[in-house]
């Protein structure tokens, strides 16, 4: 699939931080870089900026507030033309002070949203807009939702200065048909933007259901290394890499940080194909019951965890 | 998705036997048997009719032969309306003797063949249907084969009996617009047949793509048990049952015997989403070389892997 217009953004160590509090080390995150610039990835994203008021230093790693001068610090002497994001939650958002995009190694700034808050994003969109960022919508668990209070959240966004939207599927719940259904609603309602595809692995999937959204001009979509991020991950981001075929993308530097890092870091911490959260899944859910089933000694309790959370939806 | 005419056929144990020479206990099978037959699922393919002189009984477990009265044997007293099939390798048929199906346990026989054996599958297929057995083809490999050489084969199959025509994807290599493509191709040149679809899951794809030929109106689709399966192994059978919804179908017992035994021997061998079988899924070739690599010292080698299987197929 060739389309000059798409671009890919890497959320690693953004959502792989929901995994281990966002203390990766530096040396992985350096590493990531150096890779996703050699495999030519468009974007990288190092994580949230969120207020230490809210969550206190001593909980959390760096990849938690992005501070510029930290960002700097790792990409100091490795030349690269790769774009750097961070997300925040546009709904939680205290004392976070935002430079000039031109004296920020920050390109674009990723306003994280549920319906009910989208005017805390617009809000964010444009004090980051006016501020010289690019920036996105991402609406969260519109799985969720009724069709009339997101259509009104699009046509708000319509009117702000906002790059990009994407289509969020949090919980892993959304068949491909309904993604299309979906991208076409956000293109309809949102003329002139680009559409964005983020997708989570729940039942597998998080990269058919990003190539549907190409399919139907999703022009940025988002990957990970081995698909790590929270339960059951995201799209692959080498899955991704090998379906675009596109010449400026290099496969290799991504399976090699992969072999480096993500086969050992997986020993460690859990992400990937689980059945509770397939379960989640298929019944639209929040991952929370199958993150907190995996953290007790019934965490392979399959069939009594879908019998209970089933019947706690009757 | 509620379509009457779709049929759910797990080949766990068929498979699941090609990673581990078809050596499953009794015990075992018996539980599948036992699970499915909870479910509602429709078929359970318990492995393949092989011939004994081409493969030494020394070798190989049970269920690469399927005895009629081994299957008697497993799943005496139980009480069910599932239907058994088992495989044969049309290609590689010997001394293999088929009761009359109303002698024997076995109501499918499904065979397997690529289109240049495309010959013997039609007469193993009469044969079996003289016999009074169900019957399909499934021609492996044809993410390799040039258009017309499969159209000669489709027409050739449209004249005989058989029931149902499987579009197979042996490599995980196919995306959805070719899924699309083929269910539709197939449609085209077996009028009155049903389409069936087997999907492996090099690429996370295999779920995606069943329900991609669902969408397209295959009504025969496969699935195993926590995606049981050789290297990648296939569409599983839960995230199916969770999508198609018929209330014919429970997805608790499913669950159950992935608990109580697919964990288990998931420890002891080896299939799912693995990095090399991704790159041979990307590469549209055979799994062997990836077969090969996980045997050796360099199994995690992926980046020089993906250097030398590219640079072997220049």
């Amino acid at each position: 699939m060739y389309r000059e217009q798409i671009k890919v953004l890497d959320c690693t160590i953004r959502d792989g931080g929901l995994i281990n509090n966002h203390y990766f080390t530096d040396e992985f995150v350096r590493a990531v870089y150096q890779a996703l610039t050699k495999s030519g990835i468009d974007y990288m994203e190092f994580g949230y900026r969120s207020s230490k008021k809210l969550y206190p230093q001593a909980e959390y790693g760096p990849w938690k507030y992005c501070d510029d001068d930290k960002i700097s610090e790792i990409i100091e002497g490795i030349e690269s033309n790769i774009k750097i994001s961070i997300m925040v939650d546009s709904y939680r958002v205290e004392e976070q002070e935002f430079r000039p995009a031109d004296q920020s190694p920050i390109d674009m700034i990723r306003a994280a949203t549920y319906v009910k808050y989208i005017d805390s994003a617009i809000e964010l969109i444009h004090k980051c807009h006016d501020l010289g960022y690019e920036t996105t919508c991402n609406i969260m668990a519109i799985s969720k939702e009724i069709e009339p209070d997101l259509v009104e959240a699009l046509d708000q966004l319509a009117k702000t200065p906002v790059d990009v939207v994407y289509v969020v599927d949090s919980f892993g719940a959304l068949y491909c048909e309904q993604i299309e259904y979906l991208v076409k609603l956000y293109q309809e309602h949102l003329p002139g933007k680009t559409i964005g595809i983020h997708c989570h692995n729940q039942q597998q999937l998080a990269y058919a259901n990003t190539i549907e959204g190409i399919i139907h001009n999703a022009n940025y979509v988002d990957g990970s290394l081995f698909g790590i991020g929270r339960g059951p991950g995201n799209c692959c981001l080498e899955l991704l890499v090998g379906f675009l075929k596109n010449p400026k993308f290099d496969l290799a530097p991504v399976l090699q940080v992969i072999e480096d890092y993500m086969i050992p870091m997986r020993e460690e911490i859990e992400w990937g194909y689980i059945i509770p959260y397939a379960i989640t899944g298929i019944l639209n859910e929040h991952p929370r019951s199958a993150i907190a089933l995996r953290k007790t000694d019934r965490k392979d309790k399959y069939a009594e965890f879908y019998e209970e959370l089933s019947q706690s939806l009757d």
